[in-house]
């Protein structure tokens, strides 16, 4: 079920493929370690269009905020990535922060300051280093090159223990078009509209409401289909940017039929991006598609997919590989569905039955399901018995491994 | 904040005490192991009222669903509780096996079936061994003494470390009144409209709709404030006995001045048990109370007490005793309050202040975040700054130790 339809290159293989009209460059500013790569700006060539999508966190971090409002009111011509901070819950100077470094990028780049976005990454409730990054970013001008997509994709990490990029390449009408994304999140992962950060680019041309109906469409079966541990981030942002430097013509809208062949190769990097998220998941060791069918509304089928995948219960039982499926009845049966009728469920693990009726199923023998979870990669999969609606989310197990690196984490 | 207004005796130090018009036995039936006791009978006076609030999980086990019919037709003889196995998931057989117990307990006390209520909590998904359950019976019922409270607390344990009870006396209009409860819960701890599985008797003569309402008001401020992993279990619930006994005539309603006094007792008693329960959360080392002031609702302040008492990174910050509290901003912002302004929020830890106007609280000093959380019992408050009402939730934080646990248990 994780195949994508689409060849992808990725990361790991060295394949990521730059994107006409993309420049990047990737650099230390010491943030807060003074021995890695952790600031990255993107150059767009003129003409780009940016879409956008955001956290709904009400302590949407300053960056966000300035993002949000910049994307809308001017064309973007950079964007500057900084992890080990996350510039959130710092008030009014965190905003002046973030809006001196927009200006310190569009000195560099003469453009305004309102054309340049802000991202950033970390620890939530310390002042950025401003004087720092700002220092950095001459220098980062001055190494700008479309082959830096694996080196940005190291660079914006935090507790991710490998760099997440993938590209591929749509045939639209004739031409090859590139699509090539990379992100970064392993924990407090679970957005909301949006997504930890990712950043994606194609050399199409496609108008700005397209291009942001792509975003949104491939967000919704992506980035907001998983979860780590159910904690939104403040800081979510994901960006298209379409840069125009292909031969083919400017998509305009929904009717262009080039837009769903685009559309699907968006989506497809965006989930091949959310997937490797949930891999990476803070001491994760498994990775476990959710999926819930049969059920009266596709809302139904999510509040039953998150109620397993936020399950302390659950994600504990699939690090031990111990088949324990009590533990995903009573998820079930505590998410909030009403007049849910348990004699009409059946749970499976992969294709083995082992709940049908509300009870379990005869032929089951408990060595079937350990040996599923014994697999790094299985599905738990729920018929609700009561529509045709279905639904799939994406988790991983929880470990002793969370517990250590977010008990040291920041100490 | 945790200080009971009534004195309250605990089975630590031995002082439960009996309540007359209720006799206990206990004894082991080797449901999951041979080495302890695993089933507790109790026999309740002529008269005696019984009230019950049960889980809304839609997997309610096979013993909720016959107690439920059961308490609502016949005047209440006994009560048979095992612990081992929670009889949920089960299916027809499981109600069979249920009801077959019931009867074993009718046969012996010269009673119907259908005035048993059958309890059970353990590893779901199992049959229950009903032959070795039912020979043991007869030998419960030759034991039957009004000391025995702390046997029964400690006989229902499942993953919890220690017994959970306690008794107090409340002066009744010159009547002193004893109220007694015994409770067990560590894990799957999530309670919705119940608890785990609590036991609580009064001598007092209360008419049955009281008896409900005062059960239903204590669960409410106890049981269903508290939280240790967000898995509301298959097999809660509390049950409220009321012999009688004593010299105090019957209370009939709310309008009874003596209602509210006795309804305090209960609710104390109901409230030092849901604490114990968090207290021995399974692999906790703190004991965290989640209080949220300033809500134009109580439910808004639920939502945002149960999205930081959920967190698994607040909760791994708390067991590192790391005033991060960039994660409980994050909670705040993501749990899905309208409007909520970020500006507006104050959290403190027990009373120094962290942030104020939605940004770190200038005079904060990180020392003594560090200081306060460090403790074993502190509090997490949020100021909301948007109306007058308030709420409060008790949970525990998340450790190596938790995983551990529950990736063990059952194996």
């Amino acid at each position: 079920m994780t195949t994508p339809m689409l060849t992808l290159t990725t990361v790991a293989d060295g394949g990521l493929k730059p994107v006409p009209g993309i420049e990047l460059a990737a650099g230390g500013a010491g943030i807060k370690c003074t021995d890695r790569d952790d600031l990255v700006l993107f150059k767009l060539a003129p003409d780009t269009r940016c879409a956008g999508v955001f956290t709904r966190n009400a302590f949407a971090a300053a960056p966000v905020c300035i993002a949000k409002s910049h994307i809308e009111s001017a064309p973007i011509k950079a964007l500057l990535v900084n992890s080990g901070n996350a510039n959130a819950a710092t008030g009014e100077e965190g905003l002046t922060d973030a809006t001196l470094l927009c200006a310190a990028v569009a000195a560099e780049l003469c453009c305004d300051a309102r054309q340049v976005l802000p991202f950033s990454t970390g620890v939530i409730g310390a002042r950025l280093p401003v004087r720092k990054m700002a220092d950095a970013i001459p220098g980062l001008c001055r190494s700008f090159s479309a082959e830096n997509w694996g080196r940005a994709a190291r660079a914006i990490m935090t507790t991710d223990t490998r760099p997440k990029g993938c590209s591929t390449i749509v045939e639209v009408a004739g031409v090859p078009i590139t699509i090539t994304g990379i992100g970064k999140g392993a924990g407090m992962i679970r957005p909301d509209m949006a997504t930890m950060l990712a950043f994606l680019a194609t050399d199409a041309a496609i108008a700005r409401p397209a291009l942001q109906a792509m975003l949104a469409r491939a967000v919704e079966q992506s980035f907001n289909r998983i979860t780590v541990d159910g904690d939104t981030s403040t800081n979510d942002a994901a960006v298209l940017m379409a840069t125009g430097t292909s031969a083919a013509a400017e998509i305009r809208g929904f009717d262009d039929p080039r837009f769903s062949l685009l559309s699907s190769g968006i989506t497809e990097v965006c989930r091949y991006l959310a997937m490797e998220i949930v891999r990476d998941g803070e001491g994760a060791t498994k990775f476990i598609s959710v999926i819930v069918e049969q059920g009266s509304t596709a809302r139904e089928c999510l509040e039953v997919a998150y109620a397993i995948a936020h399950s302390p219960l659950v994600k504990t039982a699939c690090f031990a590989s111990d088949p324990n499926w009590g533990r995903i009845v009573a998820a079930v049966g505590r998410a909030g569905i009403p007049d849910l009728d348990a004699v009409h469920v059946a749970i499976y693990l992969d294709d083995v039955c082992v709940v049908e009726n509300g009870a379990v199923c005869g032929r089951y023998q408990e060595e079937a399901g350990r040996r599923i979870m014994r697999d790094r990669e299985f599905s738990i999969r729920v018929k609700l018995g009561r529509g045709v609606a279905s639904e799939q989310v994406w988790t991983c197990d929880l470990s002793q491994d969370y517990v250590r690196i977010n008990a040291e984490y920041r100490s």
